[in-house]
């Protein structure tokens, strides 16, 4: 049972940041926040997120372009964007991330159970990202509002990885942050049975 | 920065469990988790997770009915199995979720939309359970490998929820967990730019 301090780092008092402080992310950290994102589950541990980490000034314009108005300048001003792609040829490695039997069998030809298990698995290692991030101590802003046609065309061109979702990266400046807006409580949306 | 322990029980020690120890979950426990995930981000807030807790051996026993065989006896002897839904219809809880804008207009009429965010937004909060579900010291079994007809039908009848995945809750038997399968290096799957 993790103590207090850390369940508010991890989930009570974490936001979704639109504004950073000018304080850098290293690459170490960058490689920290994965080796803890890949040791969570995905099935039969295809592993289909494919991750660029867009930190200078260049690549993250190019990403700007991608995105909706509202996500331009936090795009511009995230020390590191996270452009999280899934491999929709994940199968291709299950031989290597599933040796003991033969898993790539069961996708082969299969357009429909590839996309969802490519979608799903990449989603899940999507919020693994986010919450290795913040139990290293960074903050994240993730986004949906962007053109995902330009951003592969700009990030996985001639590539069978297509973008998910995208997530800024970095120290959150706690003064852009919107008041919180209201969850659902258990009885709304849960069942004991 | 959460300590080196917490990074244990959250990422690194932990296991996807096929077999549980003959300890109880408490309502209780269920709600606590489902208080710490429900905290964490979706895209404007749209929170389409919809989660039965099949607790009593009679709604077990109706799942396992439901699942692939390699996965019964999981489904069986899990103290708790979360069928992990998402409602295609969240689009109208919007006003409740995100009052400031309307954002259920960004929906209507767009099923693709509808059904990307559903999916994606659900599995997020799915990952945030199981990480939930692990910081208040239970262990998890994901599994995929089920009909999701047959499940729809016996959990969410006449209703806009679909099942995306389920998830075993207790005390994991360690016994029983397989070899670790290998993850990727962070220079096969990620890029710095």
């Amino acid at each position: 049972m993790l103590d207090q301090t850390a369940l508010q780092t991890l989930f009570l008092d974490a936001r979704s940041h639109n504004g950073w402080l000018p304080q850098a992310v290293s690459d170490e950290q960058i490689k920290q926040v994965f080796d803890l994102m890949k040791m969570a589950p995905t099935s039969a541990n295809c592993s289909p997120a494919r991750i660029v980490f867009a930190k200078s000034a260049e690549q993250k314009e190019k990403l700007a372009a991608c995105v909706m108005e509202g996500n331009v300048e936090k795009v511009r001003t995230a020390p590191v964007v996270a452009v999280i792609g899934m491999d929709l040829a994940f199968y291709e490695k299950l031989p290597q991330l599933f040796p003991h039997t033969d898993a790539r069998s069961w996708f082969v030809g299969n357009d429909a159970l590839i996309e969802a298990t490519a979608f799903r698995n990449s989603t899940l290692q999507g919020a693994y990202l986010m919450l290795a991030a913040r139990a290293v101590g960074l903050d994240c802003g993730p986004m949906s509002g962007f053109n995902p046609e330009q951003v592969n065309a700009a990030f996985f061109p001639d590539s069978t990885v297509k973008v998910n979702f995208i997530c800024g990266l970095g120290y959150g400046d706690h003064s852009k942050v919107f008041g919180r807006s209201p969850r659902f409580g258990f009885d709304e949306v849960c069942r004991i049975v």
